[in-house]
């Protein structure tokens, strides 16, 4: 009896979803079940070695609230901002969400502190990585995640493998330009779809739609995405119009995408995911009319299931996955 | 001795480079170098079956006449036009090359009229197995190889490995658009690369020039891309300028490649790649203005070295590369 209970304990991972705002943090089990999570501030201007401090206080905290002793945790997962070195662990520039943190060895500083192997990868792969295991993607072997938020990531797997390129920076498709004479990015490109379907660029758009219409009442208002979400939600038109012409081209990019890569899934993740109900249609249509046909058999296009836990869920997987020769029992 | 002869002897493959012109066949040895090739007309319209009738006879001399036994070929590559599935060996729509073709089991015909197992891809990967065998990107784990000729096709390896999508169609980097309100292609997007830096564009920008500058001598001669290297090779400034127009272009979408798939370098191939002297320079420029410093670091931007050898080359790695489990002495 003992023998077969032991058999069935799951295994478990620390997981950490850094940002330049908040960390958030949990234990993940390995059905992709977040157990715990908490967040607390990142507040990068004191350095990576006080945050990692508060970090693995935080994650021993997490597992004993959780009931999940520390010998069933095999490893902590992390996802954070890029560019990183994954093989060594390590934040190389992670600008501008995390100024001071160059060359932070993330890994070592967390392993060291938890007593466990600590992984590392940016965080739209982690999302694929998320996406892949229990959400949209998953028994998918070729998938792109796009998280749209502030800007424009990607993560990418190809036969069943996360692509990282030469020096861990493939996927940065928000810097796909769909026009050559486009505006300027910071990139050095123009006309990256970042600037066309990120957060800033549909309020922007909105707020160009307003000034046209001349709409006195509406002009002096802050304007956030989430409220053109929520606008549209109640069927204001404008905020309809903006979010479908930011789905319209963003299907300008995955036209592209889905010729370079010839993905089963296209999944659209972070914060502009949430208005998914009025992106899906037009970036379907524009993808029907701008695709081959033989690359259309069986493409779909989805918002993602697992919402803002795929930070964490991927962050575990990323553990779990590098760990799966281990056992703990 | 004799086990020592046995031992150094060199493995072959027999390769097959399948267009809808021209069939260039040969036996190619394990370390790259073709031993013998041969060409004859495809003419596609007799069907597959007597085509590959006529390949394995052609492939049977091939081995007599440079002296290879058939027990030391292991196996027959081939590089076709696609869409194809790989894992059937099955050409499934290759138009517009080879009408009529649409469904044949080429790797089945060649392998039961040649007695040896065929293995087949289509030739833009095969150029980029090419090139990462013996070419260009030899010890590269991440490259890109675009082919540049009526069309643009790509190969790309990452990690190590050919990507090839949910079925088989990865990589049409052809149909990357630099311009969401650009020319309509075959493809049914608009602004696709290939509408300015194949071959026809290339004719195309030489001509728009040449009725610019008013020029009634030249205006009536056909102009074909060679007569244009050739032009540029003699100093014409006309045929120079266009050249470097499509070199500029094709650093627009080499940008928007680089972001993707952070390759460690882009190979140019294919017929354009006859005039990368004039090519390259604006290319990387542009790549240089209008990629993330991170993702220059280490990348470089070549010409293939393997001219018109490259797809028989690649077809040969092919075929040794999925035979490597096996032995033949």
């Amino acid at each position: 009896m003992i023998a077969a209970v032991h058999f069935s304990e799951r295994r478990h991972a620390w997981a950490v979803d850094l940002g330049g705002t908040n960390t958030k943090l949990g234990v993940v089990d390995d059905s992709g079940r977040v157990v715990v999570q908490e967040a607390f501030s990142t507040r990068p201007g004191r350095g990576g070695d006080s945050w990692a401090e508060e970090a693995a206080e935080a994650l021993r905290g997490a597992a004993a609230r959780g009931g999940v002793e520390a010998d069933r945790i095999g490893a902590v997962g992390v996802g954070a901002p890029g560019p990183l070195n994954v093989e060594g662990g390590v934040l190389t520039n992670p600008l501008p969400n995390l100024p001071g943190w160059q060359g932070f060895p993330i890994c070592r500083a967390l392993a060291n502190r938890c007593g466990k192997p600590a992984f590392l990868d940016n965080d739209a792969n982690v999302a694929a990585l998320a996406e892949h295991w229990v959400g949209a993607g998953r028994g998918v072997d070729n998938l792109v995640v796009l998280t749209l938020g502030t800007g424009i990531g990607s993560g990418i797997i190809a036969d069943g493998r996360l692509l990282h390129g030469m020096s861990d920076n493939a996927g940065e498709l928000g810097h796909l330009s769909i026009n050559y004479r486009g505006p300027r990015c910071v990139c050095g490109n123009r006309g990256c779809i970042e600037l066309y379907a990120s957060a800033p660029a549909l309020v922007r758009l909105f707020k160009q739609k307003l000034r046209r219409r001349e709409c006195a009442a509406r002009k002096g208002r802050s304007v956030t995405a989430e409220a053109i979400f929520e606008a549209a939600r109640e069927g204001d038109p404008l905020a309809r119009e903006a979010l479908e012409e930011v789905g319209r081209y963003l299907g300008m990019a995955v036209a592209s995408i889905v010729h370079a890569l010839n993905p089963e899934i296209v999944i659209l993740a972070g914060g502009l995911a949430g208005a998914a109900q009025f992106l899906l249609d037009p970036l379907r249509e524009v993808v029907r009319e701008r695709t081959y046909p033989d690359l259309q058999v069986g493409l779909r296009i989805e918002a993602s299931t697992l919402g803002a836990a795929s930070g964490l869920v991927g962050a575990a997987r990323l553990a779990l996955r590098e760990q799966s020769s281990q056992r703990w029992t």
